[in-house]
């Protein structure tokens, strides 16, 4: 059993950006420019925006935060994203979910210029995406896919089941995992799913994303699968300094002796996060993707 | 073993549609205006754009058609798009694909104002589609939703098997099979899949639209499985006037004993292509999706 060190790749993938950044400033390029949207102080998201900020930092990014109250009217809200799309130095940008209940988060979503959106959360980025066009794919998916990448892990023909239908993360990786070129057959799975620990038991790969702490068990594993594990659930502990334990949705001690490469939680899945979102950046100051 | 008829369906829902029609024209609403686009002289596509301007008839829809010589440049074609893009009186319009190569056509289906692209093809609708947000779905998998509703089967936990994963039919059916509601636990396989025939004997449903004739046969199939054939392959046949026969991807001979459903070719889901691009057309004309 080999672990899949996110950590370690999303440090490797950050140095390449870090080096592409400085090519494109000695060349006299323009500093890719990621803006930030927060609403309200959830402590969870500011969290997030300090981490997204921190990286971009990084990796020679500029990055600017819009920090509003959650008393900001959805009117208000869509006026300073229609600000952003129309800024030329903004590359790209987010805005950090969940919103106060008073705003429509699909409405905002879409109101984001899709050139600009490095989430790939407006459905032109998800449509483009299951097409197999270029698209900026949203985070979660992408770094996966960088992980099974860079760990050389063979698709073509494999059969990957995805645990959990969710829209950003179970349903575009599983697009992902049968597009040309990866061909992975692919099943998905729910909370709907009859026989789920025998569907399980066939998986080359599983990509657990359904939420729930310690789901998978060494039953439902075939020897030498590759087992990605996406859950971060924050469990009560009391002998954490937090009070929690931030817990996969893969029983890892039981798990990880049956598989050839696993993720661990933390460490897996969640350092690549962010890569992707900076990668995305990059492709938007480049006008890649979209000119 | 039961046939699903999707002639009888197809005329059903006509028979709706074309009430629908009265009473909005009764009321003094507009009557819904389709227009075809189609460039050159390919049978095929002759033969289809006459079948959906007679269906338009049907149903009381008014439809105009545009037929260019294949000589017409993208230019030209994109200056026509952009004139039913802003014509108020046109509600839907299509392009009959395939196009001539000097034509690129995901420009030409990007073209197309989203809310007038009763295809479902743009990557707007695809990506709706996919989040399960209202959206023009596209023909065919929405013609075999509709077909499973109809003979009420039952998906909720059921394993669904697609075979193909073209962005017309295997990618977006499977999306609308595992959505909230229909909740089927989908597994999508393709020319890479392994061990498909054992992949295939576990479904309660089977979708095929891999193109290839008979390739589906008895030995994939579970006892009382329903079974969907997308396939319209013409295959040479002496015996028939055509000099072909339209051959689907299921054996039909050896699998119909062990189905409890299935569409026979032709008959089953071609019927209701043409029905879905009408009920697209009716949404467009009353503004339900995008208002």
């Amino acid at each position: 059993m080999q672990l899949i060190d996110g950590k370690l790749i999303s440090g490797q993938v950050k140095q390449e950006i870090a080096q592409e950044v400085k090519q494109i400033v000695a060349a006299g390029g323009k500093q890719p420019h990621l803006a930030v949207i927060i609403v309200g102080h959830d402590g969870g998201s500011e969290t997030y925006v300090a981490n997204k900020e921190k990286a971009c930092g990084e990796v020679g990014f500029k990055s600017t935060r819009l920090a509003f109250e959650d008393t900001i009217t959805e009117t208000e809200l869509l006026a300073e994203i229609e600000k952003l799309n129309n800024n030329p130095d903004i590359d790209g940008f987010i805005v950090q979910l969940p919103l106060p209940k008073h705003i429509d988060e699909q409405k905002i979503i879409e109101a984001i210029d899709y050139r600009k959106d490095v989430d790939g959360f407006h459905p032109i980025n998800v449509g483009r995406t299951s097409i197999g066009l270029p698209s900026f794919v949203s985070a979660t998916p992408a770094g996966i896919m960088e992980l099974l990448k860079r760990y050389k892990v063979e698709t073509v023909g494999k059969h990957c089941v995805v645990i959990g239908r969710s829209n950003i993360v179970g349903k575009p990786v599983a697009t992902l995992m049968m597009q040309k070129g990866t061909d992975a057959t692919v099943t998905v799975c729910h909370s709907r799913t009859k026989n789920l620990g025998e569907i399980c038991l066939q998986a080359d790969i599983i990509i657990a994303a359904i939420g729930v702490p310690n789901f998978v068990k060494a039953e439902m594993v075939k020897e030498g699968a590759v087992v990605i594990d996406v859950g971060t659930t924050r469990v009560p502990n009391a002998s954490t300094k937090s009070g929690f334990k931030l817990t996969g949705d893969v029983d890892f001690e039981s798990v990880a002796p049956k598989c050839s490469l696993i993720t661990p939680v933390p460490g897996g899945v969640g350092p690549m996060t962010i890569c992707s979102l900076l990668k995305n950046t990059l492709l938007a100051g480049r006008k890649e993707i979209y000119g």
